[in-house]
């Protein structure tokens, strides 16, 4: 693991990702309608093809070598310096490449009109074809 | 100046800003009602009383040592994997220490709902006393 900004959160569960990611919220205090946080994501962790809803989501890569795809289209391959603009109701995932852990920020903008939609994961295949 | 994550964008110019800072708007593409951006701040250099109508602002602290005042209140000092929710409506100043450059991410969320109201510089003795 290179250096991280900030502190490894709390494993992000395994029912809407493949491998072990963690999330660490940054936004705690005042309610700006918009959510903040770290993702760390261990070599070969991913999300499941999900969909934001209503809003969309902005990405910061910060840290190793990661992937996001957008159904349809060919990974775009992410390192530090990075950043996504993810528009709403778009399919999608990110994670980190085979070989290398990934650290994101991500911010959720307009959290009351937007809604995760978590669809199927990103099964092996997927991930090779899309990262190879 | 430390590792950086993103390029030194533009000089802020010296309207609204005491010294050297520099900004990079990372969102471009696509219109998610909340911009994004990374300011660099040399040594002693910090922008003006201001306050963010309507909206508030977030920030993320990735380099080297700074500080955040509200109106009224102690100083607080930031490094490194700090963030910091503004609240909207709240006069306040952020910055460099005066020996240490500063970088944060700053996010505006809900750009539609928000305004800028630049008010007066924080003056050398304001900016001593809150960074001593």
């Amino acid at each position: 693991m290179s250096e991280q900004i900030f502190e490894k959160g709390q494993h992000c569960g395994n029912e809407n990702f493949i491998g072990n990611a963690f999330i660490n919220y940054l936004t705690k205090d005042v309610d700006l309608d918009c959510k903040v946080y770290d993702v760390y994501f261990e070599a070969g962790a991913r999300n499941n093809w999900h969909i934001h809803e209503g809003n969309g989501q902005i990405l910061l890569c910060t840290q190793g070598i990661g992937y996001y795809q957008e159904w349809g289209k060919p990974a775009r391959r992410l390192t530090k310096g990075n950043a996504v603009e993810i528009p709403p109701n778009t399919k999608h995932w990110h994670g980190a490449s085979p070989d290398n852990d990934f650290t994101h920020i991500g911010i959720s903008p307009n959290v009351s009109k937007g809604k995760y939609i978590w669809l199927e994961p990103v099964d092996e295949e997927q991930y090779l074809q899309a990262t190879k």
